[in-house]
């Protein structure tokens, strides 16, 4: 491809979905991109959420999604429509030469994933879901951490969880509860965090097996409302996690290793924007008669001037433009969806065999 | 019995384990109660063990078990002794009608407790077992929130963990390492107290069914050192913890009700004997846009002049008083010994039968 004159790279969204407010004013704040079109199946819709959200003029509204996609001035598309809806558009996308930013779960399988990213390496696009923590600089202190071995160790367990309240007008017309839209429910949706920083922790090795836990939630249409699982790997150690759409927000995660462990408590949205902190202790032990600890545990305090959906978009935008200058879309986030996805596989396979065991195969 | 002048209970020791020393010292601190003897096998050992210590000199030293059961003027033994010998000793003490406080896990399984149990309610005396976090002023005040429908709602989910990293002496030749003396390992010395928390978490309902996780670590000998496991109550909500002698000090316990959440990291010993905290959150969401979260949990501090382990023996001293002013033995306290003990069991059978979920029978 030849060079472009101009970084600044072009965001066509599709559908008016609540998360794209947040991405949306992500876009916008991202010193590389800039919003240039939604589309939705009505143009009114589409009219009223442009204004509603203070759209720049400029944006184009369209009445449809291919009306975004045979945009040539829209470089990169965000896709933050029922999963069950992402194997169609993203493909489409991508056979436009159109950069795929995704809305997680990326597919309703690794089958239908793999559909999306064949189509995106056949068509040298970028894919990368919107996994937000990923991108804050909080998560690269705490991979150090754990990368440490004198401060961390060898990895041994991770607890993590990730719970929502919702109300009773979620449980009814949310497309999170609908089989035919949003069909791994809380699974996809909330659990997706948790096995991310499962294998996250383990330094994206997957597991050998992973196992269901028994008597998970599901609605009348036999979507999951809440579930548990845990992640067992070849060297013994293993990771639980706990997703629902029925207890109050929480957001866990705890990294045990031989030698340390990290805590935090709003892995996936901190607390607050502008600052976020974790947790760590090494070798922690007692004082003599095991009256206290010989140590309280450190609280790292990170600010970020930066949210980190902008981080997202920024980091997104930058790999786009890259490969406008002729790089090739880099493998690493297209490769995390799929081993995620793989995972939420697994244990959707270990509920269907009655929680038995199923083995992780790449 | 008749009254009894004196409130001061007169505590016996069987053996000179090492976590005799923090509650010998706690039987010393605490107001009712005085150390009047210590028995081992060794005389020798006793009285290095009493200088060592600093015990007081009007203290008996006893070359043998039975010597401090044989002394009438011992009200009450603390039993630290290896687990495989708390039946014989337990059992005899309660027949010499000492009141018993014994160290966790009070037996090797719910057969040989219910043996004990039954020894104690023939005699008339106290059971309690060493678990010494149930005492803290924090754990009442953390029950209150847990109980509370307005800020915690129903419990849904626990995560707990008790870990911490043993050297190469510990696992050569520590007592929780051998199958003859402590066999259930790491799941009778650190998971008792995971187990004790989801309980407590729980209101003390037993869980319908329990499941251990695969692949536990074991020694050469076929002591656990290290495994996970799930607990299922009937109403759904699920309970897993980790426990382990290969990982870093670590101490969570969460538990996730429908409104609230209550977070800890050091939930059987506090960093400080002091001062400890634990923090709550109550229907936490997210500020418009999912931004930042609408509030951060709140750090409740509670002050101690007593630390938990005093307050244990003071408590159970002021129960053996009433006792000896005609009141019965309380129940609370070997019953609670009792639900974890079978928890305990089910883990065990679980792991023995391939991991399959086993039915919990009080």
């Amino acid at each position: 491809m030849a060079e472009s004159p101009t970084t600044t790279i072009r965001f066509g969204i599709l559908g008016c979905a609540d998360i794209a407010r947040k991405v949306s004013r992500a876009i916008t704040l991202s010193p590389n991109s800039t919003l240039h079109a939604i589309g939705s199946r009505s143009i009114d819709k589409a009219r009223s959420y442009a204004k509603s959200n203070n759209f720049h003029p400029s944006t184009k509204v369209y009445g449809s999604y291919d009306e975004v996609l045979n945009d040539p001035d829209v470089d990169a598309v965000y896709v933050p429509l029922p999963t069950s809806l992402h194997l169609h558009w993203a493909v489409r996308a991508a056979e436009k030469k159109k950069h795929i930013l995704v809305e997680k779960p990326p597919a309703l399988n690794v089958k239908e994933l793999d559909v999306i990213l064949n189509a995106c390496d056949t068509n040298g696009v970028q894919f990368m879901d919107g996994t937000m923590w990923m991108h804050h600089p909080r998560t690269q202190m705490m991979a150090d951490f754990l990368a440490d071995t004198q401060r961390f160790g060898q990895l041994k367990a991770v607890q993590s969880a990730f719970t929502f309240a919702v109300d009773h007008d979620f449980l009814q017309n949310d497309i999170r509860v609908k089989p035919d839209l949003d069909g791994l429910g809380a699974l996809g949706d909330a659990g997706w965090y948790c096995i991310r920083a499962c294998l996250w922790a383990a330094n994206y090795e997957l597991p050998k097996f992973v196992t269901a836990l028994r008597n998970p939630t599901k609605n009348d249409a036999g979507v999951l409302l809440s579930c548990d699982a845990s992640l067992h790997w070849e060297d013994g150690k293993v990771a639980t996690f706990n997703c629902s759409f029925l207890s109050n927000l929480t957001m866990d995660l705890t990294a045990i290793g031989t030698k340390g462990t990290l805590h935090l408590n709003d892995f996936i949205i901190p607390y607050k924007e502008a600052e976020a902190s974790y947790s760590t202790v090494s070798e922690a032990g007692f004082t003599d008669m095991d009256l206290e600890w010989n140590q309280k545990p450190s609280e790292h305090i990170v600010s970020t001037d930066i949210p980190q959906e902008v981080r997202m978009v920024k980091e997104f935008s930058a790999l786009v433009d890259g490969i406008k200058r002729g790089l090739a879309p880099v493998k690493k986030w297209p490769m995390l969806s799929r081993k995620t996805q793989i995972v939420i596989d697994a244990v959707i396979a270990s509920i269907d065999k009655g929680f038995e065991p199923v083995e992780v195969i790449d």
